[in-house]
């Protein structure tokens, strides 16, 4: 969603009226956005990260090319001409990415080898649309080998790797996609990997759900032989949810964006890490003996404040929640309101989901050189617009970095312009990639080999043994051995021996 | 629950059997006993502790007197002799006990004020069937305050302490318990609470459900009047779930084991502080450095190797899930298989709610002074019996610890014969009772105060919205300040400003 | 010293005087008491355990014998009557617990081992004047087994171990000591250690300077013979250096009170658990959440900061030293004055070795329930006397629990009347004992076996090698492996491949 | 030093062997180079901190001029010509850059308001040699401020600011820097400071000892009227033992490297934050869960275990040192060899100040994908020229990391070529650089008013009150607030109440 926000926006005041429209169903009917957008948000995160710090960056640079892909003739070395990238001769570099992001994705490594023997994907025709990096590609050549056909488009017009998108046509995979499509580009290469002479989908991998949309408007007979649509983002999830309420839902959907693992990791865990990076690499600072005001203590305010405390930051938060406030107590925080703190502390962190969390009356009283941050949603909980007056003066010191002058003096330091923070100035592991593309991969085998009726036209979250099964093809990366029960454990459990060991409830 | 199987395992083999009868049973229905007991092992634990510790005891104590309460004849100053107490003397003592019980109940002293001027609980008549402590009678006089009347029986033959239950005749409550009663003195008394002239019960509060039990056994009848029982052990919970399966369930039941903040509280917070004092009260051990095997990272699992670490000593986790499994090795644990530590550590702790986690074989591996003790479950976990062997030596070196000696010389420290640490060897804190009276009340005024049809002839959960009010009285102990949402963010959020804040799936 | 000051105090007017003159004298010597006291006090620390806790003292509760051991004719099973406690008989349970307390200590068995082959402290004829607990004995059979004949005293009329004792002189050490001896018999012991026919002494080990204060007063050609003494309190080693200055010091003295590994873990290690441990057992609280001042933010306070921000506690701190007070900045305390925060906290702790820290003043601006406890330096840190006003009431309500009642109702909790958290209310373990004793037993065979004119007529620390030489023989405790330099590591670093490894005024 | 080094090894072989001598001399005196260079490291980090992330970066690079500032004719607004910088025109930008970080040296402000009245260095011509950036352009206005005249060069042709000299020109400061000086223009700069008609300098602040050096060659006469020398780094300071142990160094100097305050934030509390910092800029690694050992647990050693223990790593400690070895154990860090872990772990980090700790036969059995990275002391501790052998590849995948790949296609991922990762890889906060110029200004201050006699021609460290003083200016950044002793105290303590507050052997 935030990929095809950003699309909108840059691409005309229609859909910018689309996004709009949309954030107001969005809200009737997702009841609690704090965590809206964090997961198809770490995908950004991991594209964005790669054109600032990886090498990779540089090929795409290097290519002045000014001609648009749709007008190049371009074969692959096998002759092959069903892609469109921006330039095929860059593969080699793209692969040396994808060999790099193999070593770090051990969990579906072990699919690939477990999959010799069987194909649990022979047959399986599936179209693609997420963004297209290194680990993407992984992802893709695992389901190849697990028997599937793919044709994949990009989910955002930004987030291509090229020389990963060149590598992935090299090898034989019908790719459309580059960096800096425009919005015709975007629908175009969608429509290339859908509309095909003697091909066609049984499964949808989606991204944001824009392929899904797509499929509904132009090919809705399709679906007769579609198996079912996997989803990643809370966007798409939020459509899905939408067309299933209005039972226009024709096939069944799995939502992958709120399974346990992906949730800690993309929240929890991440962010943890994720603070402490953003802030370093804005702005240097010291962590040791500053005062920060953290607003909300749900997953990602959890794992700020357990950072922030462990570097010898005072961390204090606010809270709306009664129990949530309890566990911040009980977790060592002063919980307050951000008027009683606001004057003394060094940094502000949002992490609510909420809108004007900060607000400029806020800002007004905060103290010179007070840093002000989004960790939490979208680009709301900071009142940005408040601070465009004529009486403010902006200066940019660094590149998301932006000092907000009062009249007195007194510097307000705004990071990425109330945007996320682990967005733009940070980056996200592989290894969080590696649990969300596994989990795409399982889903797409449950899906696709589920007997009839196992499914029906909803959305289902995955069953909670294959997030069991998830977790532990990641457990070899710390060399971490799990214990199995004896025969008469179980029994005494009343449990299978090969899980699931916890009932839906369990809050881990 | 535990309170039950004591007194069975004390008052005959008839009582066993029911006992092991029932643990089986209890298998067949709840998947989880990780947190079983829990709950009302706290209560037992405060007892316990009242035991050693507060200065209560003694009053008991120096009363050498052998006669019967049921021979008494006593008398409070009113002239009432609705009761039936160990000495009604001692009520001075008991009432300052319960003084110092109300300080830390804030709770239940604010429900109290807020009850000056709305009485919810007028026309309830509560029997009651629990462990009777000062924290219990603090809960009893709010009740009253809210309009109640009670009558009071001990859910337990051992803990009642005697100058509170003195205390709370003294001022009027027709309480019937003692500390040392016979298992027939134990149903008499509850018998006491129900077989009135005049009075009929129209609520029940229960812990373990015996009360339950002996209505229906006795008077089944008195069911059409009762508007609904809240239960708090695991045990009783346990019983009514099979009631509802056997559609033999005719009121409604609230199961308030199960809200969040008894849960967090009792396990992951109370076991993080319980760990640490029940293995320096038994060994004066020191932390630093040593090397510790923690079987099981659910909440209890958690809680124990967070404080270890923050004491230095170095973590291992054993582990059947591979989604705790990962949650360990992210927040810095080893996961291993306890054969693989078993040679080296210096503590093994059980968490599992499994049986027989530790076994023989683990034990004649281990180092000389390895301390073993339990943390989870009943006394399943730590095969003790395995123990009871010609060629080992047991010395009890202090209350509640054993040195298991072997023919070479090796000792095993054992504590608490294998039963739970934080039951035998610390105490629960005030706080933590606070919170489950705070809730049972809740409870019984939801259920009093329903409109016809909200809830059926079932077990229930005590709603979010009153969990979180439960967590709102707690937070001035913390002095605590909860921000309120503007009308503008409720809005943007989809809430009501009072909540409930959070979907019932949310994990906190 | 403390031992010595309770002594004093029990038994007359002059002792009492005697300590006040000496309390006004310390002040001018040393001028850092922060630290004052902590390693002596340990010791009592271990008795006072012992006294509530081990089996131990049942055995002596039990025996009712009202005679002076003076008056008492008894041998051990070799005939020997050279020794005087209180019933030889319990030397069986005395052994027991000699036993288990070898096993705790590694070190000096370790000494032991190597000794086998030669014999340093042969032909040394040590005379000692300590606590006679079991971690004592461990350390009189390991200097025997070094090659020393040993008498000993106690050096506190409270602190021996009877049953301890008795196992000592069963072995055939000359020991003189029981528990509870009046101020006469405390000098006749010493006295029945010096002068004996035939046999004097050529070592001192000494714990608060009363052995070596007898022999200076009684004795004094006594150290023509006399190689050194060893001294372990803050007391006797301010006794030495006054000697020294006084230029009348005519033997070397070894000062063990301040080698590295011996503060660390009499301050900062211990107190980081025993904090925990003292306010567990006295009050049975939840730390999660409390607000707590903790005043000093030396290695005692840094311990005690450190464990409670760990088990969920708000830690404020107070500091006058600037440097210290960055200290606790950069490890996420906020620095305070008292006044700041003496209305909100839960807790206030003292460890700052000054006076009246806390003042009437503070304690009645003190919130209702707050607790009030020492871990500092004697019981100077609370203004405890400003309580004894007629209007405060005070109440016990458990064992070094009193309740401080203002006329409006509040209470004041205060611990141990402000005299040592940790001496009376937690434990001290083994391992820092162990520690103490190892370097005791290298400090005598330093002084014993050094060269003439290694060491003049004054008082010495440890060298750093024994200080090393003492963690090295703590190191297998934690089955720690350490790393050896190669011979062009230890050219390059300009080190000798078996240290010292760092220069004197390191900081650790 | 470090600054020194670059500058031989860039400009030709006499400057290498200069260096390679000098580096043995070092071992000779300096026994403990742990530590060495760290101070100086962190200028050079800010430095090329700048480089890669502030915007000033970009005017220097945009500024293609080719022509020699030697050769240019400059003037600054007042019609001066008093300096040599690149482009005076700069200026402007580099005032900014002044401004901003006088926002975060509020003690340097706070000692020019305090200067307002008096201005202790009234006469004072300081002939200054140091990195010039920001931070430095703030000492020397602020040492302007305070009375004195100053005359500044370069320490290191790479490190200046071109702006910020210009800054410094424009406001009338002679100075005589630019980035990219060649080794003549290096000394050529020096020479301009000293060599001026009709001023001579009374004070000398070096950071390497050039500055000192050359006038000791050239102008040795100079010493007469120079009050003093301060000195920042190991190698200077290690330069003025070594003249002065010869009895040739013939004025006092201040060796700033040592005090309390600096040598905690340069190693515990700065590393504890740049560990994570660089790694993360690196490699976007997830530390959750990832092994890692730290060799040496020194300062530098215990911020980084304390960091990724916090971030959920699992950390194993290597040490030489047995008192160092147990306090890893007692802070809970596993002690092994490297050999014991060298399989398994997923980071090896060096902090130990020695050479070659992690050699060629670790490197062969690390596993792949291990990262590997230098904390500790210059380029010695990993042996990076061991992997230099033809059997393996290496490949740069992003600036600072290096892929070195074995035949059998393991990588091991090498940061910064074994140099120091914090020098190469992250930043240091200006609150660690403002603690150093404060340092530098009083020591100034104290040898320019020192009465007669006071300091010989010795080296001496800054007096305790002094670096007491450091701190206290330090404190109002985190609105600390030190408690003051009552008279009452301050004579109980012995102590004056106005510091200094601790001996000099104390450890903090």
């Amino acid at each position: 969603m935030l990929g095809s926000r950003k699309k909108y926006i840059v691409n005309g005041s229609s859909g910018i009226k689309a996004q709009i429209q949309f954030a107001d169903q969005k809200q009737e009917f997702n009841k609690r956005p704090t965590k809206i957008g964090r997961r198809s948000l770490s995908r950004s995160i991991s594209q964005s990260s790669t054109d600032s710090y990886s090498s990779a960056a540089s090929y795409t640079d290097s290519s002045d090319d000014e001609t648009s892909p749709r007008d190049k003739q371009q074969k692959n070395s096998k002759g092959s001409s069903d892609f469109c990238v921006k330039n095929i001769k860059q593969a080699e570099f793209g692969r040396r990415e994808i060999e790099i992001a193999e070593q770090e994705m051990p969990a579906l490594m072990a699919l690939r080898k477990r999959a010799q023997g069987e194909k649990p994907l022979a047959g399986a025709k599936i179209v693609g649309c997420t963004h297209i990096t290194a680990q993407t590609a992984v992802l893709m050549e695992t389901l190849g080998a697990l028997g599937a056909q793919c044709r994949w488009a990009a989910c955002n017009i930004y987030s291509t790797l090229n020389e990963v998108a060149a590598a992935l046509a090299e090898s034989g995979f019908p790719v459309f996609a580059w960096k800096g499509e425009s919005e015709d580009d975007f629908w175009w290469c969608i429509d290339r990997c859908v509309n095909v002479e003697g091909w066609q989908p049984n499964m949808i991998l989606d991204d944001g759900g824009d392929l899904t949309h797509w499929i509904y408007k132009k090919y809705p007979n399709m679906f007769k032989k579609i198996k079912g649509i996997v989803e990643e983002s809370v966007t798409g999830v939020h459509r899905l949810y939408q067309l299933s309420k209005a039972g226009k839902l024709c096939v069944p959907a799995m939502n992958v964006n709120d399974s346990v693992t992906k949730q800690k990791f993309d929240n929890l865990y991440c962010c943890r890490e994720s603070i402490l990076d953003g802030l370093k690499r804005t702005t240097d600072m010291m962590f040791g003996g500053k005062q920060v005001v953290v607003c909300g203590y749900g997953e990602v305010g959890k794992g700020c404040c357990a950072a922030l405390k462990a570097m010898g930051s005072i961390v204090y938060v606010t809270e709306i929640d009664p129990i949530c406030a309890l566990q911040a107590c009980m977790d060592g925080f002063r919980l307050v309101k951000l008027n009683e703190v606001i004057r003394q502390v060094d940094i502000v962190i949002t992490c609510t989901g909420n809108k004007n969390v900060v607000t400029r009356e806020h800002l007004d009283r905060m103290k010179n050189s007070c840093i002000v941050c989004n960790m939490g949603h979208s680009n709301t909980e900071i009142d940005v617009a408040s601070l465009r007056t004529p009486e403010l003066t902006w200066e940019r010191v660094r590149s998301q970095v932006d000092h907000v002058i009062w009249p007195d003096g007194k510097r307000i330091v705004l990071l990425a312009e109330g945007r996320l923070l682990n967005l733009s100035c940070s980056t996200v592991p592989t290894f969080v990639l590696s649990i969300t593309a596994t989990t795409q991969a399982l889903a797409l085998i449950e899906l696709y080999n589920a007997p009839e009726g196992r499914y029906k036209q909803d959305v289902y979250l995955l069953p909670k043994k294959m997030d069991e099964y998830v977790a532990s093809l990641h457990l070899p990366t710390f060399d971490a051995h799990l214990t199995e029960l004896t025969d008469e454990q179980a029994k005494y459990l009343g449990l299978n021996k090969n899980g699931p060991f916890k009932p839906n409830y369990y809050r881990y």
